[in-house]
């Protein structure tokens, strides 16, 4: 049987392993010993919105884990309506694939999955990756804005506008993104449907909306934690990542200049050498 | 003659430059082509105060020069009571020694001076790096605090306490740092006068108290730039890193965990490893 050392983000077959009688998409590439390191989605996305500059370049120390939660992508199911949903089936994933420690890398909605999986399982991870996130608890305003704009754009021009900033350099940097993700041409994802947008709007935005003392949880996360995002952030205002960074009692911020939400790819490489540096740094 | 590839931290000799008159001490190792890479010292530092855990680092792929600047260490004349002066000072440092490009590396009152270095000669600097600082007319009250304790307390306590956090895990980083800063063990630089103190002090709480619209120029510094900090910097408040990082137009954050004001020092490594991909970054 092929090793992930033999694959890639473009060549990974999707594999399926049954979670609570779910069918669960994945694929995994990468070294082969060592912690894997599991990939957590952003809103609507799916393994194929990944950026292969930061999957392939994390893959050349980590075993990659991409997946579709349930009733995304390739998966079955339906998607659940809450983060607490999301986190219970990640967790059951990454058991099922027989991981009893893994690294995580949460963007977005994968950012609060990653916080969730961390306070109900504080055994399972051993470090964090939040990127284009915020604490629980925090104002859904940015993101019930710039997701009300979307009507009448093409799937590219929402990811431009989204992800992006509002400069010239960073919307050339989003069109080079756009194109990196057309790299893997076969056994590609089924793209999410409206239930998909509908279910996470209402998990994302309940997460937001989550009554106190959800803050004064984030100091339970005692892993080492490495915060990223834009410096402009319009769906996730940059703020809350600055908030994070601060309840987290071991945590590292990075902000990168003339970017929006999705900052960890347009500095890719960047993102790539922190993102190595960190999971490899000393306990 | 000995090239700076010859040389390390521990063993470059101390070097003289007249610069309007008075002789400045320096001394330079690491990679000789390429952009030198100058180190603006902090309060009441000399060359001996920078770690070479960074110094030899950032040798490896850059050319390092660290001095002292007028009435400090081994250099000759008064110190100024100015941040426009020391900028002034530095500039004509740099030109004596025939540099036209420079990178910058500036750490707290070394920062404020290579802020200013950078609004006074636009062309001079490439990038940036800015620790443990804050930008013009922000609040001296924690400096005057910190500096108001160290009464009675011996050199290496007065960095334990101004640099390093109050957890034990700081504190133990703190020592090992202090013990690094003895690895040089001939040719050492005279340590600062009560003089140095004086002038360093009231440069620093002019900076501080600088009147408006001081922020509005770091729109002027259109260099990409480094800004790092502790999480819990005593002296300097990490929110005003945050804050230079907002008002620099091509700025990148990293917040260090577990930190106060020497956290470059504490993160030796991974500052190093952040300025060096930093630095090496495609204009």
């Amino acid at each position: 049987m092929a090793t992930p050392e033999t694959y890639t983000h473009e060549t990974a077959p999707t594999q399926y392993v049954d979670v609570n009688g779910v069918p669960f998409a994945y694929r995994t590439f990468g070294k082969a010993d060592g912690l894997p390191l599991i990939f957590l989605q952003h809103f609507t996305g799916t393994m194929d919105n990944w950026d292969p500059l930061v999957t392939n370049g994390l893959a050349q120390n980590h075993r990659v884990v991409l997946f579709d939660q349930a009733g995304v992508g390739n998966s079955g199911g339906q998607t659940p309506t809450t983060v607490a949903q999301m986190t219970r089936d990640a967790y059951d994933f990454i058991r099922a694939l027989g991981f009893e420690k893994v690294d995580l890398l949460g963007f977005s909605l994968g950012n609060f999955i990653a916080q969730q999986l961390v306070l109900d399982h504080p055994g399972l991870a051993r470090r964090l990756v939040l990127a284009g996130g915020a604490p629980a608890g925090q104002g859904a305003e940015e993101f019930k804005y710039v997701t009300s704009n979307l009507g009448g754009k093409s799937p590219k021009d929402i990811l431009l506008y989204l992800f992006f900033a509002d400069t010239a350099s960073s919307q050339q940097q989003g069109e080079a993104f756009v194109q990196r993700l057309q790299r893997r041409t076969t056994d590609r994802d089924t793209p999410s449907t409206p239930q998909v947008f509908q279910a996470q709007y209402q998990a994302i935005v309940n997460w937001c909306t989550t009554p106190e003392p959800s803050l004064d949880r984030l100091a339970e996360i005692k892993q080492p934690a490495l915060v990223v995002q834009g410096n402009n952030d319009t769906m996730f205002p940059t703020r809350q990542s600055v908030l994070l960074f601060e309840k987290l009692p071991n945590a590292q911020l990075s902000l990168y200049p003339d970017s929006s939400h999705g900052s960890l790819f347009q500095h890719a490489r960047l993102f790539v050498e922190q993102v190595s540096y960190f999971l490899q740094a000393e306990d």
